[in-house]
């Protein structure tokens, strides 16, 4: 059984290997015209600017941490903890990096392929390009788990015990990197949206993706830093933590030989998900006619493989198929949240043609019914994340509910390759539109950008669910980690940490609004003044400055995700230095509850507001139509969800799964402060 | 000692009897010209139809949980428990129906006081008004509470314990009619606030209260069943619920004869506190040149009885003054979280002007700013909810959280008085408009009613935070009736309960708010036909039908309140027989917290909203002013925010306070299936 770890380990490289001999075949694919190159280079080049800025900032920011966990807990293998820190950081950044790269070359290839070949070409690059992220996310991820693993077992010969807490070293890597991608690329990707719709679509009527607008490309940078690389190192985060959280509660769940397995089953599986997710991308490519189809059919597809893989890797590892039923509860879990949250954000169901109604007698009811929709739409998925918890508890206990985390993210693969898909056919569109391509092929790129909408918001439902799991199973390695047996909500300390907790994806949310707010604020003035001071612009003899807007945008997303990201490490460690490890369990849990039901809601009603809108423009609803009394109330309500799914609710996600990270990580130093009571008792 | 006991009940009748004479004394003041009295007589006539409406359902649903409670715990003094039940729900009904019959006649006089003798004996009047309900609430509730648990004490010599336990009964009285009062009451006052703004100040351009709107009375009278009656029943939940978990806590915290002075204690403390709030109402009559600082030396002359007097009856009681610092520690966060309110929801600070300021780009801006602010101004009133809870609970335990409920909650009568002021102010505005009173009246009126605004706010404030220490209270009640040494957040059946929990104030609320946006709907072409069919009343030649009008709220209101009501009582029985009283645990918990959260931001996100746009319209920000962009902009904010802070924000106090009632009477039956297990295990 032995040889299993190497060949997870093997998995993880075969993952990558896909993922580059894929991203080679993208390459070889063409460009199209000089300007569709042009503008593809403009994209590149701003995406790149973002990324090298952002990692100016990160590297401080690795470099302190990288400190604080060597020097914090030097009696807990910190050296080695911080290495793996490095090591998490490193590979999450890689990933995104390299997703990318892919992502902003393969637009123009997938424009291209609209315009020479139709839909089923360029459904096959757009997608290609998402399973090059989606195979790097979990290529990596595994390798990194499976890499440190072996180092530290068989080279450095320490007990499994200590080689989990050294690899909690490596999920903080990945969800500080998470933090910034998220937050910064949720806050840069709004801000030029909206800045570039208020001017452009808004006051001066040009249409979207249009060139003379100054934001356009900004605009195109933003999907490729927020809804690729923020939502790819988002799953890292719940990818890696839900297998390492698995890891530490299967070797404590079983003895002997048997806590060996414990450790080693959940990398097994997550290598059978790496092996279906390739399988699965089979299936979308070829003569499609349905895209949404397609996607679902490699998503299913991936789906059945794991299930039935945990099946017999159940019954070799433990002779019974319990541990099975806990990763198939998970799965099936987080196939359902996606179809629940189709439902709540697609327009053909009932609660996007409400709010379309309401729009009618303006914006207000627009934004009553929006916000309705979303606060319903928290019912069924939590309920689905309680039916999950229950029979993965029944299945093999606090083990169990970490395995469901790691079932549904057994095909993270797949997930981010068909949500990355989405950006990239938006950009596609968006190049065309510049290019002046045929309306044939925006046409085309429009059909697949609609499918990616559903996508991405399917794929939004799953990263909270997915990470409201991984946070629970997290936070029973907490508990362990600071010796807790029970953190009881009689105790006064819970309960303060309880309502702290709570109240932080409130303040946290707030503060992200308010940074788009000012981020797009910014962003419309130099719009406006480059309007005003080059009125050649807008006739389309004079070439609009669009470096500007990019700067403007990355700046801004940069500082402004400094507060809420200090916030998001200090606070967990203030609670626990001075309120201790209770309340900081309290904290944890108040967090993930408050965090989840605000970060569906949230994304949900953002989601439906969207396609309320586009309801209305598509005139299914007899009454509507753009430009009418109903289309203006729902742009309100479009563009109020903006910052709701795109930048707050996903930030919500790193959040709560960071939190609780961070407090696993310094769990040693709470310890020591009067045996985790913490200064104030 | 034992003649304290009795003193309570005499100070409890004490405040009957004040207010009772207040009544009396107000309606002796002169009504004015006939068409004041006529419009009078209509707000009443409505107000009192409504009542008359609500207790023909009210009456089915009391019998219903009369034998559920009687019949269901025949082992524990189930029909002492029914009984007490069916006191408390009488007492409430009382306290609402005296208070709103005096609050619909002082309205008229208030009106005819400030055209025949100016602001400072109008104000009296409408003061005096709100004090008849406040000490009311607090007279019959003190009443109740010490008449049953002398009944039981003295007269049928039971022990303390089982007194405690009946006691719980009188509490789920009070909380069934706050939950028909609060939900029921602010789904008719937004009802008809939408539906008479909508299509008499926006669509026909009439000004408020203008006699031609068919749906003024309903206005009117809404500001009556919602904020006298629907607040006054709030607050006298809040207010029996904490001193009886402190009775049960208090009896419980000391042994032998000073369990005895446990239980005792809380009541004195109220006793105390309706003798402040008597001595606090003459602060406010006289001679005022400012209405606000009158209102606030009353609060503030009070609470500071109240701290002096708590000292020394905690030293006469324990010999030590532990207690009164858990009662002082609720008192001063209860004054702070009042003042940290207005700071977020008036517009002499910065975050109102902030959103006033972001309504110049539109409506989405305006959401957006509103919704950040409203998100924000959890943070510090969760930090004072959490020193309070810190320094009750090192002063004196658990019992010590209850006595800082039980402080917070002694100026009741006082709070309650300045708070229902404000609508009665209102209401002589609206008739003073009505009756084409002189600008001079309406000015004066106006000034009144504006500082009811921000009293409104402060109250709203008060009424979450008293209903969060409430309900923690109940909470560790609720522990102890189910025999929990500890609710477990390690264990999976207390997380299913906190997911679930968190769950329900979303839930509720997306109710609620849809219960206002169908309730407004067909206000709205109610009074579009009324137009439309007799074109004479817009020309002032033909009366409106004002009956049909508050027909339809009436109507609506009591319709769309049973399915939050019956969620309400049914979700804690469903899973505390189904999942067992840990999951319940979990559940009371969670709600507790994500409920408490999101009443604080919809209440002030609301408050923020509404003057914001008063702000512009008052022209202090320079471009604003009525009808300019950004006024329309902050009218939908405005809208948007009328069912966040009077319907939704506000029935969330009662979900999570009653939902604890009801585990706590029904812990019985709990018990009764497998331990307290559950029927899944």
């Amino acid at each position: 059984m032995e040889i299993i770890t190497y060949l997870v380990l093997a998995v993880g490289v075969l993952g990558m290997v896909f993922a580059a001999l894929t991203a080679k075949k993208i390459g070889k694919e063409e460009k199209g015209t000089d300007r569709m190159k042009e503008i593809s280079a403009s994209i590149h080049e701003g995406a790149t600017a973002f990324l090298y800025s952002e990692y100016k900032i990160l590297i401080i920011f690795v470099v302190v941490l990288f400190f604080a966990v060597g020097l914090g807990m030097s009696n807990n293998n910190g050296w080695l903890k911080a290495v793996s820190f490095l090591v998490g950081a490193a590979f999450s950044t890689i990933a995104g990096y390299f997703g990318m790269q892919v992502a902003t070359k393969a637009n123009v290839r997938t424009a291209n392929a609209a315009m020479k070949s139709g839909m089923s070409k360029a459904l096959a690059i757009a997608f290609s390009s998402g399973s090059v992220m989606g195979l790097s996310v979990v290529g990596l991820g595994l390798m990194g788990i499976s890499g440190i693993y072996i180092l530290c077992v068989k080279a450095l010969g320490l007990p499994i015990e200590t080689a989990n807490d050294i690899l909690f070293g490596f999920s903080l890597g990945a969800s500080s990197i998470a933090l910034f991608a998220r937050v910064g690329g949720g806050i840069y990707t709004k801000a030029a949206d909206v800045g570039a719709d208020l001017v452009g679509k808004v006051e001066t009527g040009i249409p979207e993706d249009d060139p003379r607008n100054p934001a356009v490309i900004a605009d195109n940078v933003g999907d490729n830093v927020g809804d690729v690389a923020g939502m790819g190192a988002d799953l890292f985060e719940s990818y890696v933590g839900s297998i390492i959280s698995a890891m530490t509660l299967g070797a404590i769940a079983f003895t002997g030989e048997q806590s060996f397995k414990g450790a080693l089953f959940p990398m097994a599986i997550s290598a059978i998900g790496i092996l279906a997710s390739i399988i699965g991308t089979f299936f979308v490519k070829g003569k499609v006619k349905d895209p949404h189809r397609s996607l679902k059919n490699g998503t299913y597809a991936s789906s059945v493989l794991v299930l039935i893989f945990s099946l017999v890797l159940s019954k070799v590892f433990f002779n019974r198929f319990s541990e099975a039923f806990a990763i198939i509860a998970g799965l099936v879990v987080g196939v359902l949240i996606g179809i629940v949250t189709e439902i709540y954000t697609s327009d053909t169901h009932k609660s996007v043609k409400r709010i379309a109604d309401q729009s009618k007698t303006g914006s207000a009811t627009n934004i009553i019914s929006g916000m309705a929709v979303g606060m319903q739409s928290t019912v069924v998925p939590i309920m689905l994340i309680c039916v999950g918890i229950l029979l993965a508890y029944h299945a093999s206990g606090l083990f169990g509910i970490a395995l469901a985390a790691v079932g549904m993210l057994s095909t993270t693969g797949m997930t981010v390759a068909v949500d990355a898909y989405g950006p990239i056919a938006d950009n596609a569109g968006g190049i065309a539109e510049m290019a002046g391509l045929d309306e044939s092929v925006r046409e085309i790129t429009d059909k697949l950008d609609s499918v990616g909408n559903t996508t991405a918001a399917m794929g939004k439902g799953f990263a909270i669910g997915s990470a409201a799991l991984t946070a629970l199973a997290l936070f029973f390695s907490y508990s362990q980690a600071v010796s807790l047996d029970s953190i009881d909500l009689l105790n006064y300390q819970v309960v303060i940490g309880l309502f702290l907790g709570g109240m932080l994806p409130f303040l946290f949310s707030s503060m992200t609004m308010n940074s788009v707010s000012k981020a797009a604020n910014k962003m419309i003035e130099e719009v406006r003044r480059q309007f005003r001071e080059k009125p050649g612009i807008l006739k389309g003899t004079d070439k609009p400055d669009y470096k500007k807007c990019v700067g403007i945008s990355t700046e801004a997303a940069l500082k402004e995700m400094l507060v809420p990201g200090v916030i998001a490490i200090a606070a967990p460690i203030l609670v626990g230095v001075v309120l201790g490890v209770k309340a900081l369990g309290g904290l944890l849990a108040g967090s993930l509850v408050s965090g989840v039901l605000l970060a569906i809601f949230m994304s949900n009603s953002g989601g439906a507001w969207d396609n309320a809108k586009k309801y209305i423009e598509s005139e299914n609803d007899g009454e509507g139509g753009k430009g009418s009394e109903a289309h203006k109330a729902a742009v309100v309500g479009d563009t109020v969800g903006d910052p709701f799914k795109d930048t707050s609710g996903p930030s919500i996600n790193i959040l709560i799964k960071l939190m609780t990270v961070v407090a696993l990580v310094f769990a040693p130093l709470f310890m020591a402060i009067g045996g985790g009571e913490g200064l104030i008792r």
